[in-house]
């Protein structure tokens, strides 16, 4: 299984034990977000972008307007720093030094580059499409010359990059086991709820 | 109803309807989220680290290890961004360009200070083991000596400041509404699932 390198950037210093540098680790966590944010500095100052993503391999693609800031700083390459953080439960201990998060996170570092390359970017928002509905594609009406050409598509190669990762109960110290208090985990779930047709299909022909 | 001034730094350039100045939907979305992305930087390079946070007021707080390199940044005062992103559904449209997601986002700018008066970091605890659960600190071990003095926190006010959020369906284009694709909301729910004991409480006496 592929590993990525430890970088003195992705080199987990606090709760070591939880770093995972298994690229397939990252990948799926980063299958598992819909959502991004995107780290970034423009004249010193910086700045914390949510943002959709997707990956298609060693790729991870984000889009937005032509005009947009963050698309324009991070098309010229200036570093930027990515996470994907996926909540999974509260851990309520019987100290309240030892309550903590269950979570999975992938951390990603580099520079992206803008997809100029015409038959690239119409491959990533086939894989987009395909992240949000496998085969969806193929029924939507796809981008039309205006709107290929209104959005920039970002991409950053996924070289640099480690998940951090806890699951399980709290951990005590012994001393605090006999309190009279609840602990254990809070498991927080993220699911669909039921679809919410859009009203405007009443009055559409199909 | 109070709300915060736009800046150059907070003012919304990109769907520019979906900015919320008001300090009540700001403080909604932060009490919502359980962990913020905070964006930092070290000698020029970008981080975005995500982290548990919860407010008092006006004020942001994080805590750390003394000894992590977050908390050792921010606490020299380092420009930051704050961000929390709630994602409450895709929004499927009939064409691909009109996808969007439905969020409630808060950004915030500013620095941080490190909370030195103990008083005010022993309410921070407080406050944080309160968002958890109400009632719970009367009944953990509340920090000792060693545990208060092994954490940081560090605070942010929160002044410049602005959420930005999307619901309801897709807006497609009228000349799409007839195309035979399935157009609306999948919402996403996030939810306490069934609480997980943890297994030491077997063993101890209460």
């Amino acid at each position: 299984m592929s590993s990525f390198a430890t970088t003195p950037l992705t080199r987990v210093r606090r709760a070591a034990e939880r770093a995972d540098y298994q690229q397939a680790t990252v990948e799926a966590i980063l299958d598992a977000g819909w959502v991004c944010q995107v780290a970034f500095s423009v004249d010193g100052q910086p700045h914390c972008l949510p943002t959709a993503h997707w990956r298609v391999g060693d790729t991870l693609y984000i889009h937005g307007s032509n005009g947009s800031r963050m698309m324009r700083a991070l098309a010229e390459g200036t570093p930027a720093c990515v996470n994907v953080t996926l909540l999974d439960g509260l851990v309520l201990a019987r100290s309240a030094f030892n309550h903590s998060m269950n979570y999975r996170s992938a951390m990603l570092y580099g520079s992206f580059r803008k997809v100029e390359d015409a038959a690239e970017k119409w491959a990533s928002f086939e894989a987009f499409m395909d992240k949000v509905e496998a085969g969806r594609r193929a029924l939507v009406r796809m981008p039309d010359a205006n709107e290929f050409a209104a959005t920039s598509v970002l991409a950053l190669t996924i070289r640099e990059a480690v998940a951090k990762q806890r699951s399980g109960p709290p951990e005590d110290d012994v001393a605090d086991l006999g309190l009279p208090v609840w602990a254990g985990v809070w498991p927080l779930e993220t699911r669909f709820g039921t679809p919410i047709p859009d009203p405007a299909t009443a009055s559409c022909p199909a």
